[in-house]
């Protein structure tokens, strides 16, 4: 659908429903909202009574149900609903969510966002017990832990299999007469509950897709909590009390959307604070124009401009038109200056020195490519400020960025990044300067930046250390 | 693809390439920078050393050309390319251009921008002799001219034709030799020539397309000129010496991108010198912020930001992942408050008087939808300004308004509309502070506003004046 | 859809309605059964009450009207529709018919089966009048000749443009208040009446496809005739007197369903009786059973089985699973015997003397891999039976061959075609025993097998002699 | 694709092959001949040196391989695949097969032609020990049971589930290194085994796709054997010696092509015997013509006429373009006699005392309707005779009739029948009739006409009983 700038990802967006009659309905456009968060593959589990009906497919939303015929046959009073982003080469029908279990004793469906890190250790030992899996998804593993519980009681099963696995998760669980809900013990990824005018409860990734339905938000579920939304309302329980919040900066800085609020912060406000803080840890930037890199970076270069004291300028265009299926230009042509996704605006930036703003770099390939375009488009100088300090270690908790060789800060400083991708200066904020513009203290992750991480990292610890040249530190 | 915010409507965008092997190809990625002027149809025709060949279908660029295959077969040299508007009910294959036509004595190819005005009378007259209509397109008309012209040289008989169709029009004609470009006698349309490393010239309807295939700005078309491109180069001529340039301001306020340049002015900067006057003009509205609709109002937004001393904010917005085939919220969930297109801010309006920037107002009944947005997100006031004059006459030379009922201004003041759309308060740009934003003086068109036309209108002089209350003056 | 065992194509399929209140649906339905005679496009118009709305595509019948939607909006008590064969590098939506005109005075439907012979002569003389053409198929020269006739009166005009046009053909015209249908002087293509029990009259090129809807058979449309139903019933007319009746034999032989009937003769009856005379004429046969090639040889294996005595097996099956889009065998696979299309029976035809029926011989590829296939599946003699004469010469009234070099019998004598398919012996019915088989006498064209053609070649003659050796004899 | 006159469908093909560097590809082709056995879905595995890789779909073979890159992907030295039939409301991707398994010590793929009668016990056994199912199918449940083996080798694990499984099976089981098939002890499903020239070994459900893919009988899979095929050839070896061969003889009958061999009995000519005998049995019959109900009873009535002396005709005509998504006429043209699928033709029955011969009767409601068809073209009389015993007993081994209600030789006499479906007498074949035709005397099962079943019928004889009238017995 649109491209992506940047090639980190977000692992998938959850929405439910309990108590409108309309539930898959509504929460179709509740996984709109946060379509940004994965556009390989989207599913909805409806609950008709107790009887749960699923729809899934590779794809966006809009061409999962492209049809009125997949939302209608999805009756019932309550729903969940799932979009997903795949790792190249999974992008299969199998792994699609929500999943719908059927049992002779009853019908489940699940869906996860999040990377769990005991997954190999957990799969192998499942496996060895005779469990087969259908998915490469960690889901899965989940729902085989609940069904080898030892209780007859669904929800002590769910509570002690959410205690097996480790890493980062937001789990949505329907069965015939609730959703149950759980955020991992570091509440990595975010969740929030809202209410409809019905007084129907909804569920969601993001309090954008809460918005967008016309829900008032309620709360957000919080680290080591399990919650039940059923025919009685939302009831708040708790699997463990050993929890630490560490909330992924990389949500504030780049995945989710401006009109979230993430534990009471307001993304577009939190990337105008890094804009405004960035100005201030560099004063002596001389330049003309501020400009931003649409579309992240908006709120960024907005903050930059207004600290800075410069206009904020349109010196880049993004062509909204841009399809999945575009025939791109070969590489010929590209040669020849054909440009598909980004425009640099001559008028706006020809004989200007700029401030680039842009939210993080990964490999530097397309800040290269930006500082480029703007250059031919006759910018006199390109200076490059990022919203957030250089990306150096991996995320295991639901980041698509799992070795330190694709990343450009892990290998290069920054004088010699600026020299790679061509800009006049470069500048990135500093992470104090980054928790200062979201103000939540220690409650965010930063291990991307300082290869600190909150928990131990099972599976990946090995694999990990071989990708790296130096030991980063576990909690 | 992406919703339309207003029903405004453009017809179409050109392009053009003479001299690169791969002129099918750079066509198609010129097209996709002029994909917002039109996403009903496209096509493109090639010149294969006189062996013209076509192809075009409804739907956006990316959905015509969904193959490769559907470029490889467009070989040749040189190319000419068309993206169309299609006005309700005309959603047929048979009006996708270029058209290419076959005859016993060669190939010719032709597409059309703009919207004649002696249409009816020229369609009658030459049915009357037995011509044959295949579309319901202005566009075939021209060729009838120029088949029925008494001169054995093409370009006298496409000369005599330019002279006998009236109203807005910039074409290209494709020969086995020659591309031939032509502009109305008002220029009402742009089109400009640019020219790639290669030495090869590109035409098309804005520079944006220039510059996304590598080309260099060369020069614009001007009205009353017929333009050859062949291999000697650009060969300027004339068609009529009664010219007067008054280009559609619209493109200037509405339709074209950003990045474009008409007649040397920028758009975005036209539209930020818009804004900026516009908060000249209106010194006394108290607010707390500045939101522009996204995404056509954001220049004029930050350009009010800044001549105000306003913040500008982020206090709207729009869902990225809208497509075409998304299944819309049912009356009932619209009024439980699903909304899909535009969200609103909570944490950037609530309890602040907000300063929205829109570009214009048709029907009102988009604006009247986005106060509500604004205040349902908590706005304590909304006051709307609009980048430029009420909209109260219709356009005949190419935008798609065709009867002033449909134009809330024609029929309201400026207070009704005010109480109409539920804002606090509402201000117009001036027709001067227009003019003074885009700097072009009298050569652009301000019908829209003044219900002064620049020419007769012909056909529809008749039909306009019955659907009006009072007698709009003609040139 | 299915294969096609001949090279041999039919050019189109006429069907129309006038008087049910659901014209369109029974046009489609009537097409269904006329599909075999064109899978590349189809099309239907209806008349509402004298507004004419169309919907026509490229595809078999059920891939253009795909939806219920494209029959719903095509409302109305009259309709006409086509399915049509396109010759290879034609197949664009521009020549699927029928075609829609719109004109100042009124709309007219047009579609069209036949082939004209003096098409170039007649597009050359109107394009230099001005005319100009959209499609490369015969049938907008009618039109254009219509359009230009000099009465004011419609038929006289129709009957004018028919004495003007020569060749092959059979025409629908859809007026606001009637279909006209019109048939050459030569009858070369069929075209039936029937009656729907409400009394509606339908027209067709098959009578099955009256049988299809319902309909009971009225009168065949006669060489010259031209035939107008409308709200007043049937109402024959003549364009003219000079008029000699030669129905195609291919229609019996190849194209038409088994149960059609052309001027009172069912298909399959003639087919059995062209075996039974086959066997006459070769009574010393040495075999063991008959194995028609299916689907088209059924008949005639039939009657060759009856009439010498031997049992019919079905030694050959075919695979009725084979798509358009079915992806082929390599040439290396299909080396090492991988087949598709037909599968040779083992068991029916191992160590027999088969005698293999088939309907004709085009090129002899055909023909010598169904004998290598029978021999790989272990019959001890093929002895190659054809249901019709060596097709040694072109046909220029609607059927695709129209050059000599592609007929194997034109250039090669018929042991030395049996030498090539590798057949153990070859036989042809005769010429008298196929007009026999038909019993029709002289009122078939047998142009193919004797190379008398029954009219002047007007715009083929040249051509044609240049691709033959010798001389063929025209009337 | 093509329309099913009948109602009885079988339960899917299988498809392998070992030792041919275009595994895959010949798998598709091998598939192709067994489309009839399944239409709702297909899949192939490839096993390119111990790696597994798979592609499946919904949709018939040449709409889930629909481009070559879905084939390309597929290499490898050896491949299984599926085509699958689907009971109405299982239509999920989630049951296409063949299922690829991904486990940490390797990957295994599995595809399964019949139907167990121990699935729920089975089923829910597994699952209260922690199993989860993903499909409705009951082939998971051989992979359950084989991973759950105490054995640590993998050939003794699947020898202990076969044993466990009842009912009606042909398994294709995919290791890194091997295929291996088996087959249920009573061989009610056929599976055949061939050679290619390269000695690279086929397996395959018939022997038709044998043939297509050029390789030649070796011999059959037999009741209680599991196969081995792998780099050193072909290794067969028993699971169980308590046997008891009852090929199912609606292979026979109606499912199996007329080209393949089941335990060395042609197809065609089992059919032409079912006809002959008929014919003997029914010596009385006053007609004119023999006509067969395209295609599946062709076989039958060529014997028929044979027998008789009668002369077989071609009474009925079958549309062959009829595809899946063809519009239906609605209730009301029904009425009016607009019919699809298969036509009477006047010309051959009019007038005439006909016998038309089907294969079987279901419902009553196609034969009634086919009845109808060949009266309204004017018969005189219609004999039926039908080339198998009434069925009265359902199936529980693999095909798709499961309850007695649907079956109308359950609830009605011969002349009741005859009385419902209006034909003018009617006649069937008697048991011992059939088994004199097949000439496999006691080797064929029979349950259907008899209600003796070769087997305890485990989960279904309790829902069994409560459908019937009468207990009917079990072995």
């Amino acid at each position: 659908m649109t491209y992506e700038v940047k090639s980190l990802n977000e692992e998938c967006g959850l929405f439910g429903v309990w108590g409108h009659p309309e539930a898959a309905r509504l929460t179709y456009f509740g996984l709109h909202a946060l379509q940004h968060r994965g556009q390989e593959g989207a599913g909805i589990i409806s609950n008709d009574n107790g009887k749960l009906k699923g729809h899934r497919d590779l794809g966006l939303l809009s061409e999962v149900f492209r049809d009125e015929k997949h939302l209608e046959k999805l009756t019932g009073q309550a729903a969940i609903g799932h979009v997903r982003y795949a790792t190249a080469g999974s992008a299969s029908i199998d792994n699609v969510q929500p999943f719908l279990f059927n049992f002779y004793d009853g019908q489940l469906g699940l869906c996860h966002n999040g990377n769990l890190t005991n997954t190999r250790t957990l799969k192998r030992e499942l496996e060895s017990k005779g469990a087969i899996f259908h998915s490469n998804s960690d889901t899965e593993i989940l729902m085989h832990l609940i069904r080898r519980g030892f209780s007859t009681n669904l929800m002590d099963n769910v509570k002690s299999a959410l205690n097996t696995v480790k890493g980062g998760f937001a789990y949505l669980l329907m069965t015939d007469d609730k959703i149950i809900a759980a955020l991992d013990p570091n509440g990595f990824r975010p969740l929030s509950i809202g209410q409809l005018t019905n007084g129907a409860y909804v569920i969601a990734s993001e309090t954008c897709a809460l918005d967008v339905v016309g829900a008032t938000f309620v709360q957000d579920v919080l680290p080591g909590q399990v919650v039940t939304i059923d025919a009685k309302g939302v009831h708040v329980d708790t699997y463990t009390t050993d929890v630490d919040m560490k909330i992924c900066s990389m949500e504030f800085i780049y995945f989710a959307r401006p009109d979230s609020n993430i534990n009471g912060v307001n993304i577009h406000t939190a990337r105008k604070n890094m804009g405004r803080l960035l100005a201030k840890e560099n004063p002596h930037i001389e330049a003309d124009i501020v400009v931003g890199v649409p579309n992240s970076s908006l709120s960024a270069a907005s903050g930059f401009a207004e600290e800075s004291g410069l206009p904020y300028e349109m010196g880049l265009v993004k062509n909204q038109y841009i399809q999945r299926t575009f025939i791109q230009p070969t590489q010929e042509l590209r040669e020849q200056g054909v440009r598909m996704k980004l425009s640099g605006v001559r008028s706006v930036v020809a004989g200007k020195r700029v401030v680039m703003v842009d939210d993080s770099i990964v490999r530097g390939t397309t800040s290269k490519r930006i500082v480029k375009l703007l250059k031919e488009a006759g910018a006199a100088e390109v200076h490059v400020v990022i919203a957030s300090p250089p990306l150096a270690y991996p995320c295991f908790y639901g980041i698509d960025i799992q070795t330190r060789q694709e990343l450009i800060a892990a290998n290069h400083t920054v004088p010699e990044i600026n020299e790679i991708i061509g800009s006049d200066s470069l500048h990135f904020l500093s992470i104090d300067g980054l928790k200062d513009a979201i103000g939540l203290g220690d409650q965010i992750c930063t291990s991307y930046f300082d290869g600190i991480y909150p928990t131990p990292l099972y599976d990946y610890e090995h694999d990990y250390n071989l990708g790296l040249k130096e030991k980063v530190s576990f909690y």
